[in-house]
């Protein structure tokens, strides 16, 4: 397992970083993003090119944000808007760049004629090398059980997620089973579960609350989109069926505290190495009529999944893995994306905290079997809270030209917004300056 | 336009064939294929590489069904599984891998991040190449008005035709909207229809004997899978909505008569280009209402359609409007797939004659304006029928290891069976050893 190194204080830091954020909002200066400096570990010891020279703190307290802050438009001021309502992954465009040719895929015109990948498999739309790369990631980062698990492939998670209610939903009930989730829950799983008014499946509403007596299905989303923090199932009766959504079970946003061992677990490359456009997930499940059964959902639904993304997240998943490798040279993904979020969290919670505005949760640090440190959840999306009078905290920041997802959305109070941490470095910059700025009007 | 040049008498070809047929039963020789000749048409003229050379009728009397059949393993005999129950389009991979790396695309890793495409369209997720090699291919090929279209991508046109039916769907209606076709219709439009069993829309079966009032939806799947005539509407009805599904409405498979010009309209890369491992479809849509609930449906269903594959699917739409490019040399792509069809019809057409136990469709020649000239239908599956006392066609052909798809999954009688005819040269061609030796037998 990978180790991270000895950190400087965290309240050395806070002060120090207070101070220089103050002058980043009055002056401005971009400059290139170092992040987090790594000493010890396995996968954060080794940093590329030009930051290896760099030593000591100055990463964690840098005022940039990235390559692209210097480009941004200062000129466009207030008036510019800053949509960070979607979880667009794009904070990790800069990794994939400077790994340059070496995900580089070529697919000549004659692939991907066929229909089938392998027909002997109970997938038969999943490609080998596919598959083998799940499994190897899984291990490398030791966040899934994959032993007596098949592998599912799907054209993103979500399709995964409604092949899931498909083939856990009883067949010829006499009324549609339950699907609930514990509030609050990812805005999208009552209109997904909704939008086909399903005889086999129906929003059940908020788990905590849930009083139905017989079978039902319960979502649980661990780390949580949208407020990340680690879960387990709520109902807990006898016919309940679970699926495990972990799409943010990855060592960049939540300790990994053990390999998840679940009957029905989601991941999808979108949260774990950023590629969304990929449109690729894939679920671990471990009967094997259940499997079956997704596998049928994606035959009517799609008749399988693009071969051509497949094959390339085959090849992004083994280049994530290799960056793992204690002999390689250069930084590992996950140390790279760790530092990223280590970052924004860092220059986010100064702004909150002078804003006096706004709060943020507060999340226990807890030992990474990857990293084999204790350290503090940084989640993919920040679940911010308008303090005081204000009560629509997304109308509020929209008054700044700033959009996020309200609360409402998530099945609590509007005083709640979510907005996203994985947004362009330009993007975010800008969020952090607008949130201070709204402190100071 | 492109045209195909005059060819010789249909008769001559047929007794000449008949013969020459019985000696590749006998003989079992494997040659490289030629296809049809043409002379003076603009796609049909230009032969490639070691073709160029030939002339004359060789090439529609050609024994062979192309380059791997030579490498068919004869030793595998009667017990050899022939299955022909899909329709996977793989009779093309050999135009494909004659092109070369003009049709190979290399993407690199940091490519397709962002969930989206072009966000100022209706269809956020459609790549914009992509949509512009769509409309190019239709005005080349004049198959279908695009002017006042909406294009929306889809994971194969499965997707869209779910998404399709969402769209049309009354929301708060009493009762689902019955979705009608005319038997024999797509054997999965009951299952795709049904299996959510969604309170929008219903099966409502064939659409000849269809009497309910009120609002429907027809599908129109012209021309038809799987018995290839070509179709219009059969209810005709006030209230009726419109799915036209025009997957076999290329020059290959049946003549063009004019631009499709319907509200609703699915195409698919699988069977015009043969890429099925590629997972693209796509809809031309008029009402721009439609088109938004479409899109939503392909949101909330896999929140978008593979980047990586619609890049791939542009690049190849691209090189097959080149290839019909009248300066360009070698073969064009229609040229090719026009040619392997009708060799693969007409040998099939013999061995259906000479056998006694099957009848064929008749189909009437008409116009086709791509190749300027009055031509057969070629369709991509055999719609055949078991003459005599076979009343079970799919179990008697599955006693003889011919695997193909009885017409009771079409909404018609077991005397008939629905058979690929785009699988590769050396199924095809043990399919007709096999159906030959059925005669014999």
């Amino acid at each position: 397992m990978a180790k991270l190194p000895s950190m400087f204080s965290l309240g050395n830091l806070l002060v120090l970083s207070l101070a220089l954020n103050l002058s980043l909002i009055l002056r401005m200066v971009y400059e290139r993003e170092e992040g987090y400096r790594g000493k010890g570990s396995s996968c954060l010891k080794k940093q590329r090119g030009s930051l290896m020279a760099d030593s000591g703190h100055r990463g964690a307290l840098n005022l940039s944000l990235g390559d692209d802050s210097a480009r941004a438009s200062h000129s466009q001021g207030r008036e510019r808007i800053i949509n960070l309502d979607h979880g667009d992954p794009t904070v990790y465009e800069t990794f994939w760049r400077q790994m340059g040719d070496k995900t580089s895929i070529t697919i000549p015109g004659w692939q991907s004629i066929s229909y089938f990948s392998d027909a002997t498999n109970i997938c038969w739309f999943l490609e080998p090398e596919f598959a083998k790369e799940v499994v190897r990631l899984h291990n490398v980062v030791g966040n899934a059980v994959t032993e007596g698990r098949h592998v599912v492939v799907g054209t993103g998670s979500s399709q995964l997620f409604l092949a899931a209610l498909y083939a856990l939903s009883p067949r010829d009930a006499a009324e549609p089973i339950s699907v609930v989730s514990a509030a609050p829950y990812y805005s999208s799983y009552p209109s997904m579960t909704d939008y086909q008014k399903s005889g086999l499946y129906k929003w059940g509403g908020d788990a905590e609350s849930y009083e139905k007596e017989g079978p039902y299905i319960e979502l649980v989303t661990s780390p949580n989109n949208p407020d990340g923090f680690v879960r387990g199932s709520v109902v807990n009766r006898r016919q309940g069926l679970l699926v495990h959504d972990l799409a943010y079970y990855w060592p960049q946003y939540t300790p990994i505290s053990s390999p998840a061992d679940h009957d029905l677990t989601l991941f999808t490359v979108s949260k774990s190495t950023g590629h969304a456009g990929m449109r690729i997930g894939w679920a671990l499940v471990k009967d094997e009529e259940v499997a079956k059964k997704m596998t049928k959902f994606i035959e009517l639904n799609t008749i399988g999944v693009s071969k051509d993304s497949q094959l390339r997240a085959a090849k992004v998943l083994r280049a994530v893995s290799d960056s793992c490798d204690q002999e390689r040279e250069g930084d590992s993904f996950f140390n790279f994306s760790y530092n990223k979020m280590a970052h924004r969290w860092h220059h986010l919670r100064a702004a909150v905290q002078r804003s006096g505005m706004f709060s943020l949760p507060s999340f226990s640090p807890a030992f990474c079997t990857f990293f084999a440190q204790v350290l503090e959840p940084q989640p993919a999306f920040v679940w911010l809270k308008c303090e005081g009078e204000i009560e629509d905290c997304e109308s509020y920041l929209r008054g700044h030209n700033i959009l996020t997802r309200s609360g409402k959305h998530f099945g609590v109070s509007p005083k709640y917004v979510r907005i996203s941490m994985l947004d362009t470095d330009d993007n975010f910059t800008h969020f952090l300056d607008r949130l201070s700025a709204i402190q100071s009007s």
